[in-house]
């Protein structure tokens, strides 16, 4: 096997050291919503994006004269110049700038993946142009979810299975890797009826709690765009 | 939701810390094979079950005049009296016995679990009894999966999507725990032919390398006893 490629899925950033793999593509993904959000600011012209863990981090950027999107509990920040709504990312506020992002669970996993040969930023938005580099590129590929707060959530999974069954259709590419069985077998059951299937997800909850799920369907939405964000440094650019 | 129990699993020792619950019954499984054999072994008479992680403790275990079961890579360490699999807690071996267990995934996922109001061996050996139990407690129930490694397993994930769909028939429980939600998902896709699903399983590689892949039928099946092992200090006796 020692041509092929192999595809591992880690449910949470807190598991990533026990399937670290530095001849992979890593593709973190977020999708309830900072890598829905980061993918649709560069489908929108954003030139680059520098995504932070803390608000304080935010607010320094903000002083430094940066467009920030930061809230914590769906309330934006009185410093920040919006929320971190995929809708919030418009051409018009976008376009040509540079802006951090402020998300809690999303840049830890960007920060930890940066170990991988090549760390990309996946949704269902941009999910076939994934495919497509990552078997033209036919290296290993690592799914890392950023679930909530270091447990499982479905919604990152169901995006691992989906691509993973995807990259698999190239028969260079095979698993062993339970995870990806497992979110494989998950993304089975939902696809028919996607929307009924994250009705019952926690994170759906939440952010129904503070009028937030109006994206939801945004998010699951298939191949908006060819434009893949990919880490530079401590900042994203476009692929 | 005051009055009522919540349901949580969790997928790797790794993850514990993020939802640990000292409230709740905490039920560790091990499916292949330690959770089966210690089940196997009360049913068979086993009077006391020592968990130990290492194979220095097993030994020193040993010279104090235990009975030991040891392996690594399917291989019965020369100290040993016997393997860890489950066909070797005969009666005639076991009754009336203390037996040391010498398992890496289940001995740390034992020892994590302590900080529960009780923590209990669970396997579809006692499937049903472990539901009539927690149902009557009327307790939170936090499923402890050890995992292969601190990375996630299908056949651990099964048994608490098993588990938990029991005992959510009784409407005094509830769960918005994503991976409760995906292991009852995982479950009903398996469920129809257990042994077909179980044949992707990674560990079932590993123990059909070593010849040990026997045991798989017997550890899916249910309900051979109504023993429940619990754990009392750094030992598991009979509930």
């Amino acid at each position: 096997m020692e041509d092929r490629c192999k595809i591992e899925v880690c449910y949470s950033p807190a598991l990533f050291q026990y399937y670290e793999n530095r001849e992979a593509i890593v593709v973190v993904t977020d999708i309830l919503r900072a890598s829905s959000a980061i993918v649709t600011a560069f489908m929108n012209g954003v030139d680059r994006i520098i995504p932070v863990g803390t608000l304080e981090e935010a607010k320094a950027y903000k002083d430094q004269g940066y467009m920030v999107a930061a809230e914590r509990d769906g309330i934006v920040r009185d410093f920040a110049d919006f929320g971190n709504s995929p809708h919030n990312f418009s051409p018009e506020r976008v376009k040509g700038k540079h802006i951090v992002y402020s998300t809690t669970n999303g840049t830890n996993a960007i920060h930890l993946a940066s170990s991988g040969t090549q760390v990309l930023i996946g949704a269902y938005l941009n999910l076939t142009a994934l495919v497509n580099h990552i078997t033209e590129m036919g290296r290993d590929l690592l799914v890392l979810c950023a679930g909530w707060k270091n447990k499982f959530n479905l919604e990152d999974t169901l995006f691992a299975g989906a691509l993973a069954r995807q990259v698999l259709k190239d028969n260079r590419f095979y698993t062993i890797c339970d995870a990806t069985l497992g979110a494989m077998d998950l993304y089975e059951a939902a696809e028919e009826d996607m929307m009924a299937y994250i009705d019952k997800v926690a994170q759906r909850e939440r952010l129904k709690k503070n009028k937030l799920d109006d994206v939801i369907g945004y998010c699951h939405e298939l191949d908006l765009t060819d434009m893949i964000p990919v880490l530079n440094g401590d900042h994203l650019v476009l692929l």
